[in-house]
Formats: C-alpha cells, structure tokens, sequence
C-alpha cells in the first residue's frame, strides 16, 4: 500500500482549520514542525508492532507446529478487524439517529454512505471464505485439536454486530441449550447486555420511518387514502369477473381475487399486525410499515429518493449477512462433515439452523413486496403534498454543524 | 466466525502424534487436562486485544477526528495481515525448494497449493479495493495532512514480498530519484538487502527448471530435437509456399514465413538469448527456459501435470500483483487527481510506472506463448522416455519425512 | 473484446496438421486462401444476429413497455449461455470417463481441468446475481404479470445439468405436487428421462473409485490395514484412559472414546453403509467411499495428487450449486416476498426447500471429514505399493491419440 | 434460473393499466384469457432457440474440432449479451437527458440508478475474465488461425459503448494506423458515425452541470467567491510563513505555497483551460467543471446529494472501463505473449496504449481533487441559497408524467 502519503502536503496550508482560523494556526504551525523533524511514519500509524506479531500458533506451542495454523489465524483475524470497522459505521450512524441529527436531512448523505460502506465490506466478507476454502478437511484435522475450547461462537464482536442491527435476543437459536450471553463472562457479557437494551439500527429506523412526511392523519392521510383506492380496485375488479361468462378461468380468477382480499384485509388490520409482532414475523411498528411502503411508492420524490436508498441497502445488509451465514455452514460443512448420527450438539446443524428468516432483521422490507399494487392505485399527491415532499427540514444552524455529529 | 471449535474434539483420541506414540502420549494428555480446565478461548486465541485496539486516528490525537480515518487504517491493517500470510506460505515453498525437499515429489502437492492460496489471496487483495473506494477524495482530504510523512512506500512487508518473489533491484522505478531501499532504516534496511541475497522464488523455480527430466543431451535431447522438428517443419512451409503461383497472398505469406524463421533463430541462439538476459527483458535461464517449454508441450504427462499447474500458479502470481498495482493507481487518481502540471513527483505517475513488464517476475512464462508449434513438430517421446516421465524420483524416506519440511 | 485476432498468425504455417501432414497440406491451403479473401469476421463468428436481437419484451408487446424487463432478460439469457458452457464441458468430461480414456492417466488433466473450469463459471454465476439485485421489487411488479406462466423452473439446461451431475429424481422436492419431468413436453421430457437413465458424473467418479489402486483385498489391501490400525489405536486410548484416576475428564473421556468406537464400527459395517444408500443419505458404494478415503490418506502421493484435486473441485461443484440455489432464493424473497400466510404454493418456500443436502451430490465426500485420523494410524506403504502408486497406468498409444476423446 | 413465475399473479388484477383504467383493462382482459390457454413459456420468452444454438466452432467446420474454443465463443457472446445492455441502459438515460425530463428532479432516479446498473455490469465484466483465464496459451493456439481474420477489434458494440459514453474519436488510439472506423463497413460504419455526432453521455452530463444551481454571477456567484476565499486564504497563510525564522522548513513551505498559488491561479485562468481541453487534457466545459467543483463541496445539501452519487458513479465507469482494458491486456499478454522483437503491431502493444487516460472519458472528476480546499474556505451558503437548494425544479405535471421518458 503506498497511496496515502505520496502527495501529502507536507505544510499547514490546507490543514482543516475548525472555527477560529486565527489562533488555531499556531497549534498548527507547531505540529507541522514537528511533522518535518519526523511525524509518524507508516509501521507506527499502523501499529504493525501489533498487527504482524499477533499470530501465535497453539500447534507450535504445544511442539507440533502445522502449517495451516496460520492461515486459520490471520482469516479471522481480518473478519475481526473488519467486523471493528463494521461496529465503527454501525456506531457513527447510530449516533446520528439517536442525537437527532438525521431531522437535517444533510445528514442523510452520511447515513447513506455509511450503511453502503457496510454492505461493501460484507460483500468482501463473503468473498473470504475463498481463502479458507483453501485449506482442506485433512489440513485443519492436524490442528483442530489444540483450539479447544475455543470456539466462534465466542466472537464477541460478532454478537455485538448482531445486537446493535438488531436480532432480537429471542429470536437468537440456543447454542447447546445455553442462551447466547452465558458464553461471555464479566464485562463481555455487560457489553452485550447493553447493546440488547440500546437502540437497535432497527429501532432507530423504526422511529425514522414513523416520522415519514404524508403519514399524518390530519393532512395527506397516505394510509387511509391507500386502504381507499386498494379495496375500490378490488371492487372494480370483482365487477369485472362477475360480468364474464362461466369457466374455468372465471373460477380460478374469483379465487385468486378472493385471496387478494384477503391478504390486503389483514394489511389494514392493526391486530393481526400486532399479532404478527408478537409471533416475530413482523418486526417494525404499524406505523413505521406504513412509512416505509409509502417510501416505496414515492420513491422518485426527490425528497424520498435517498430514503429509499437507505431502505434498499439495509435489505442489503440482512442479505449479505444471510449470506456469510450461510458460506460459512459451507465452510463448516468441508471441515468437519455433518457428524450425521453421532449424535451430540454438531456444529453444522447449529450453524445451518441459523440461516433463517429468525436472523433478518428487516424482513419487514422485503415481505411489503408482497403489498405492491398497480400504479395508478396509489394515491396522488396533491399539489401541496407534492411541494412539502420537496422541501426538506433544516434544523436551523450553519453549514458545517452537520459535521458535529462526527 | 463459529466454525472452529463447534465441533472440536475434547479428547486426545486424535492428537497427532509425531513419531514416538508412547511417550507423547503423556505429554498431550497432560495438555488435554489443562485443556479441558480452561484450555485458550477465541479472543486470546486471535489475540483481539493486539488486533482490534490498533485504530489510533491522527486526526484524533490532533483535536480534529476524521470519521473516515478509521477506515483508512483498517484497510491498510487488513493488506498488512494478508502480506503477512503470503510471506508466511512463500517462505514455506522457499524452504522446500532451498532445503532439496522438492526432489521428493509427494511435497509438490504442499508446493501447489501453498502457491495457489496466494492466488487465492491476491485475488482478495485486489478485490479489496472496493472498500476504500467507498471514501471519497473529499473524505480522504479532510486527514491526509495528518499522516505525513507516512507512505505506503515504507511498507516493509509489501517491498520483502517482491523481493522473495523476485523483483530484481535493478528493474525498480527509483522512487524520488531514491533507491528504494533508502527508505528504510536499520534493521528493516538489513532484512531487505538479506532478501535481495537469498534466492528468491525465481531462482529457486529457475533451478527446478533445469533439472527438468527430458533434457539432458546424452539422453532425450529435448531442445535439440526440437530445433531439428522445427526448422524441418519451417523448410516444408517453405517449399509448399514457393510452389504457390504468383499473388499478393504467395508474398504475405513468405514474408510471414520469414518472421517465422527469423523467431526461431532467436529462439535457439543462447548469445541473443544472454543479450535479452542482460537487458532485463528475459529473466530465466538458457536451461530453464527450455525446462518451462518441455513442461508446456508435455503437460497431459502425468509427471508433468502438476509442475504445469505451477508454472500456470506462477503467471497467476504475477498477473494479480500487477493488477493489484494498477487497481491501486485508479485508487490513487480519484483520491489525489494527477496533479498535472504543478511538477513534484506526482504519487500517481509514481504508480503507473510499477504497472510494467520491469515488475512482472515470471514474464518468461508469458513470453513463451511466441514459441508455440503445431502439436506435430513436438518431439514423439519415444517409449523409455515415456516410461522414464511416468516414473518419479523419491528421495527414500518413509512416508512421514515428507512432511520435515513445514 | 479485441483479444482474439490482434495477433492471429494470417498464414497456414502454424496450422494444426492432424496425421497426414502432407494430403491435409492441401486442404489447409485452400482454405487459407479463402481465408486472406474474406474469411470470418467478428460478428459472423459469433452469430451476433442471433444474440442480440433475441431481447424482445413481452411488456412493449403489450403496449407497456418496462425498462426493466429488459435486464431480465439478458440476465436470464447470460445464465443459460453459461449453462450451456457448462454441460459442454460436463459432457466432454462425462465421455473421457465412459469411453475409459480415463485410464490413460494423461487424460487427467483435462478432466480436472475441465471440472476445474466449472467451478469458475458457478462462481461467476453466484457473483452474477448481484446484477438482477439492481432491479428492485417495484421494477418487477410492473411487468411481472406479463411473464405468466413462463417459470424458471422450465429451464431444460439447468435441469440436464442437475441430472448430469447426479441429483436423484427421487430426492428431488416435488413442484406443486407435481414430478418435476411433468412440467417438460415431448422432446425435452424424453431428453430429461435420457439423462436420468446415462451415467451421471456421480456414477462415473464411482467406478473410477472402485478402482482405485490399493485397494485389491490381495494386495495392499487399505481397507482392511485400516480397520486393524483404528481399532488397534482406540483399544489403546482406551487404555490410557483406564488408567487416569477417576474424575469428571474421565468420564468425558471415556464417553467420547465410545462415541468414537460406535463412528467407526459404523464406517466398516457395509450393511450400515447400504441403509444409508437406501434412504438417500450416502449416494457412493461402498468401495468408491474406500476409494475416496484412501486418495484423502495418500494425496501426497504422486499418482494420487491430481485425484485429490478432482475430488475437491467436484465438492466446489456441490457447494457453489447450493450457494446459487441460496442466493436464487434471496433474489427471490426480494422480489416477491414470502406471501406467508397467503396460502398457495410459495416460490420463496418451494426454492428454500431446495437448498439441502438432498440436492448435495458428492455428499459422502463432505461427510468423509468425519472418518479422518491420526496420521500414524494410517496405514504405511511398503515399498511395492509406493513404487506402484508412482506408475501410472498408459493404456498404450501414441502421444497424439490422448487427443481423440475430445 | 426458477424465479420469475413460481409467483406470478396469474390474473389481470394487478395489471398495470396506464391511462384509461376503464377502455384497457378489456384488451387487458383479452390478453389474460390467452395466457391462461397457454402464454409464453420460458424457452420461447427467452429466445433460447437462438441463443444456445449460436456456438459453431470454426474448428469443427475446419474438421479438427478443438474443445475451448466453445468456451472462446461463449465467453465472447457473454460479454456482447452484457455490451447490449449497457447500451440500453445508456440510451435511457441519455434520452432523459436529451429530452429536458432530467429537468424534473424526481427522474434523478432513475438516472442514477441505471448509471449504477451499468457501473455493476462492469464489475461482472471485469470479473469474467478469470472464466477465460482457464484456456492456456497452449489451448488457444489450438484453434486461433481459424478465427483469422475476426478480430475483437470489429466489435461494433464495443466501439458504439465508447462513442456514448464520450471517447473522443481524436483522441483514440489508432489500430495498425488505421482509423477505428474505417475497419467497419455499411451500416456499421454509418452508425458508428451517428454516435461520434450524437450527444454523447459526457456532452450530456457537462449540460447538465452548467445548470448548476448557485453557479449565476448574479446570485450566489459560486465561482468568484471562491476564487476570492481561496486567494484571501493563501495569502494568509503566506504571511503566516514569513513570520517564520529562516529555516530550511520555511524554505520547503514557501516553495510549496507558490506552487500552490500557481495552480489555483491556473484554476480561475478560462485561457489555461481552453488550452487544457484543446490539449484533450480536459473535457469538460468551463462553466460545467464549477459546477462539478460545486456539488463536491456542497454535496450533503440535499438537493446536491444525488448529483453527488451521479458524480461518483461516472467515475466508476470510467475506471472499471479502464480497469477491463487492463484485464483485456493481461489475458492478451498471457495468451499470445508480447512477441517482443519479431515486429508487426502487436496485440499485447496495441491494447496496452488504450489503457490510458485518454480514454479515460470522464478525468476531469478525478482531477479535480487536486483543487481541494479546506472547508472553511469554501463560500457559505446564505440562507437565500441554502433555501433555494432545497427547493427542487418540478417541471409541472402529474405523478405519472415521469414515466413518460422511458
């Protein structure tokens, strides 16, 4: 890697100077003598010291040194650096919701990139496993051993990932029918139990998706209207099926109608959506469905367009984690066979047990494509709505205070 | 990550024991008591507390945190890691070259493989990028100040990589009219004039090359046969072209003819061949050359298989650095632009002068492609020299020793 | 694409003159000569009027065009270019097994070649997903409608390629009730039924195993060698165990040892064996499973280093087909939702169903991981059997005649 | 492929009528009751009669059938399958572009996203080189006279990309020195001609940017109070620097101010760049480049946040074009080598001169991070413009008005 200071500029000209340029350009000054004299260079930024001395070998410790020991190290060393930066994003963006900071919709660019970068980096975490790949069943026999009792499922990191996105501790498959929090002692365990009682990303959007602009009651009244047009479409249809004359297709066109009132009767239906809450099938509030549905059909407001981004890239992450759950249940699978009856907790169908829609944290997102109707039965916005979707909120404050929330 | 102990065998039942069964046996049973204890768990394991703490922002430590200086250091840490693992398998092969272990051909499987997973790893390298593109120059401008006078050119990792593979001093870009090794000091400039010392992966491929079976003149003859076949081969073409009525064809076709011939000579000439040596643009021996020929024309050989899927490892090595090098200068140029014109050596074009053949290691391997010739001007193996390639050397051993080599 | 000319040799001197140099001489000539008056041109060659006109939008046809649909297309179209590579390829290599060209151990490295090959197109085939994911639930909801009752699941190619490969009929999930052979009429249901009745790479890696050298009961006779070793090797853990004074370890011990000993009396009980191949979860007969175990043992072996490759790829192979069966579903469940609740028959459901081990081909090949022990408890080579493994077999021939099996 | 009919709504309910619910939904009706008696099946909708019939190896017709080639043509006919769609996607966008509907904001959309379907194309395309990186030197030379004289070069595709997206006809490369027109005839030639004279996407885009809003002198006058914020600031810091005692440090810091004076005073300088773009050095419009410097700094005003993602976008396409062509070379290299010496235009040669910023369409957005400035020097929007910026342009009409440029 030798991008990042080949052009640095060695002088204080274009440093960032915050709010009072004036004095601030002394502390400066000083710093970038110091700069000239040495700085920091590449091994310390990076405190290689750490990063390259970190991979100790159980196998040679105990006199038998494998080879592939060290393969099996460094990967999971990368997804743990990964997962930190992943836990960083997650952190940052967070904040931004629970400041408030997400009202000045400037902010939205941030909260944008930051959840893209996340997919990003998952997309290579999937990608990985290519190189674990590379080492055999009969490789990983040799050294199997002197790991226990160490296990993945100890990756503290992991699980904070889990809980900040928000996997409901519920929802969670036991592990050798221990809850998941047992294996983490003292502060590890605390940490996790915070994080299980801090916002969620998915309670944040939640609120988020509540605060959707065409929701109110008392204005463009987006749910109601909707439930309008759908069950007068509905009806409309009906109509039209009635009036043909009798056959099959009449027939097979009367109940798939039925159906569909059926399916968007429990739509409106707050109970059964509460009900569904309650089984774990749905995750978001009522509210916030109705919000995020009405993102999906506007869309190409301007207004909404980063929104719906924003939606898209968290179906995103659910997918890709899905994902490395699932490449991993490969992994495993290679490794150590399925143990098919030999009974005793194996590994591999733990693992494979938790690739399921229990773990998609905004499975909401992806079942309102089951909701989708034809375009010219959503409701039009009238000419007020269509001029407040694009005026956006601005909190007040100058330009650069959105960075405060850094 | 889960996988890895999930599964993990409690017990010393599968404990490899190295040699002597008996008395091993104690000593693995004692570590499987402490194991069983407490034994190491994943965090210490990995050493998270080295990994995951060595994210000190600059930009921090300067009263003026950069949100994006995060993933600046963990991308870099993440490359470092990865370097570190390439070094760890090409050591490896070095030592099974160097050490003679090579001769005894089951540990050309360890060789294969260990080569092909720095593929693999490479193929990641490369992949990688996409995560740091996700910072833009305006991110990147808001800390690049900081890190001056660090530079991704003090990678002592990356440069002891291209030393071990085989990047010549010589061919090297100067980098601000330095030599590159200037850039380091102490001991870190010792352990790369050691690498420029040793053999690097080159030579070691290079003598492994000339030891070829097929080529020795008192036996096969391969080259000289092959000279014979061809220039037989050119004569006939010639004769049928000269037959040909007059047309504008009839001379296309000497003329290509004659480049032909005139390739060829090159070819078989060592004088011309030294000449190309000695300006950098040929880097094997006269000998080995001929060996990779030999490997490339009888490749479906069963002894020859797997040294090809070598020689095909190799190209792959040197293909992927480069486009790790070039997906590194587009990173570059959308982070700092070119800076054309405002003179100072521009990190960019810095860059694109590594993304050259000068760096290609193995350009030997790609270059014989000019030297292919029809199927039937290659040498017939006659039945000894056939039976001799069916059979391979072993250097004695027991089955076991095999494995000294880790 | 401008690769494949730039530098094609316009004469016939490097012409592949298969046998008779000098009548095919001739031939060759005329067709030079067409060649330098015409000859194919890019286009022509690729048939690109076929291809790119073949994008016709069933919504445009119907007076509403969707952009969209257009990226369905193509996508659908890539996907089964591709499967068309890559039955080309499983066919090629299907017949060097059936015609026994196999045997002549040259051929290998077209085998593993050519499997090797189909592990790279699967895996662009799973990358290839990430395009269609561009393409959101709102874009296929405008013209899904128009695509009735046109199913993925009539694609002829992919379900000749299940059947090549070798998933059962029978393990098969029914579609709707339905055999899956009943939703294809006339010529492709009589091609269908064809492929379940030849040989499917599953059946031809079988003999391939059942042959593998070693395993004779009159010579090195692996199987049982192996049987003695392990019992021998658990009969003296068992020992040792005895022997600890008494504690909770060894209890643990004691229990996992048993756990062992059931593993193993199961791996040498061929009825056993034949009760899993009745109920689906084992696929190899009991010799090929002896086959593939000792190529695992002895993969270092020079005969045995290539096998060892064929026989990771083909699990590649299973695994990225499950891993585009898991991805396909993904898409899907984005697409279109769960519809849970809704009743009818679910694409999302009915696809998730076929991400199992059912559909797993080489399962036993996975599962072997199970099986694996300590190097000093596998049986040694003596010295005949080494010097076998190192010849191979040459059913006789020239050096040409390799080529006829393509 | 099996997902896009398991679901499909076999009834016309959720047709998407347009316009005139009443009068269509008959023909609708019509075409409802046809599908139910049959519709369109897979194979037809796909083409597949076409597509998987358009493999005739040349080598076959030539009677010595070499089995990659199949893969030759497949792989070719993938990458023309994908060039088509890019071009489809690039007419859309470009239609939006040239028919004003880029004026009403809520089309951003689309644009963006389409740009982004073609940036993960590209992704693919450059990926699926590894496919054709299974074929070695030694099996293309197999089959590559008879390709003569086809030539990736005659891809009309390939060349119609470039034209669209903006390579500048003077600006190419030319091939054996010839024009790259001139190798095209007919039709081809004439509609290559059309897109040299039509608006190309960078055309397009640069329109675009001169409407910038906040770019009028007689508003917020973006370009002059950054010329004067910028210049304030330096001279700033250049008394800063005198107020230094003499060191060498104060020597280096001066240098580099004035350097930096230089380039900025080249940056406001409309003669430097008319002769920058008479040069090919720059592409863009004067006006169109400050409003590309424009949305960098003001990119998280809402209104600017998609323009911003557009921006990034464009740059993605031209290094993932730029990044194909590396690949393209790489594989060139490996197939043909670079037939150093032996004279003729190379291949390897040619192609590896179009890997070059000349035909980097879209080098202005890179380098325009050489013009950074700190954020406080950027101009502060006032509450006028801040106000005016979230105001989005709304060309008038109906929701559905938008889905007009399709």
């Amino acid at each position: 890697m030798k991008c990042f200071c080949v052009n640095t500029v060695k002088l204080g000209l274009f440093r960032n100077q915050p709010q009072e340029p004036k004095e601030e350009h002394d502390v400066a000054q000083a710093g970038i003598n110091k700069a000239s004299k040495g700085g920091v260079i590449y091994g310390d930024y990076l405190k290689l010291d750490q990063i390259v001395t970190a991979q100790v070998l159980q196998s040679e410790l105990k006199g038998n040194k494998i080879h592939d020991e060290h393969l099996f190290i460094v990967t999971h060393q990368a997804y743990e650096l990964w997962f930190k930066q992943i836990l960083f994003e997650l952190d940052s963006v967070r904040e931004i919701f629970i400041s408030g900071h997400v009202r000045d919709e400037r902010n939205m660019l941030k909260v944008n990139n930051r959840i893209h970068r996340i997919v990003v980096i998952l997309r290579l975490l999937v990608e990985q496993f290519t190189i674990l790949e590379t080492m055999t069943a009969l490789d990983f026999y040799e050294f199997r051993e002197y790991l226990s009792p160490a296990s993945g499922f100890q990756s503290l990191q992991f699980r904070l990932l889990e809980n900040k996105i928000g996997v409901p501790h519920n929802m969670r498959v036991p592990y050798n029918r221990q809850h998941y929090r047992d294996i983490f002692k003292g502060q590890d365990g605390e940490l996790l139990l915070a994080t299980e009682q801090e916002s969620s990303l998915l309670k944040l959007v939640e609120e988020w998706l509540e605060r959707t602009p065409g929701l109110e009651t008392d204005g463009f009244n987006f749910w109601e209207s909707l439930e309008i047009n759908i069950f007068n479409g509905l009806r409309t249809e009906e109509q039209n099926i009635e009036q043909m004359s009798d056959s099959e297709d009449k027939e097979e066109m009367m109940a798939e109608l039925l159906k569909q009132k059926e399916l968007f009767t429990s739509l409106f239906d707050i109970k059964r959506h509460d009900h569904l809450v309650s089984k774990g099938e749905r995750r978001l509030s009522y509210k916030a469905l109705q919000g995020a549905l009405m993102i999906y059909f506007y869309r190409e407001e301007p207004r909404f367009q980063v929104p719906f981004q924003l939606l898209t890239s968290l179906m995103d992450i659910d997918m890709l984690m899905t994902k490395w759950r699932y490449n991993h249940v490969c992994m495993v699978h290679r490794m150590i066979g399925s143990k098919a009856g030999t009974g005793g907790s194996s590994g591999y169908h733990y693992l494979r047990s938790t690739v399921s829609d229990r773990y998609k944290v905004f499975v909401d997102l992806f079942n309102l494509a089951t909701f989708l109707v034809p375009r010219h039965w959503v409701p039009k916005l009238n000419p007020n709505v269509h001029a407040f979707l694009y005026t956006a909120e601005c909190c007040d404050s100058s330009y650069c205070s959105s960075e405060d929330s850094d």
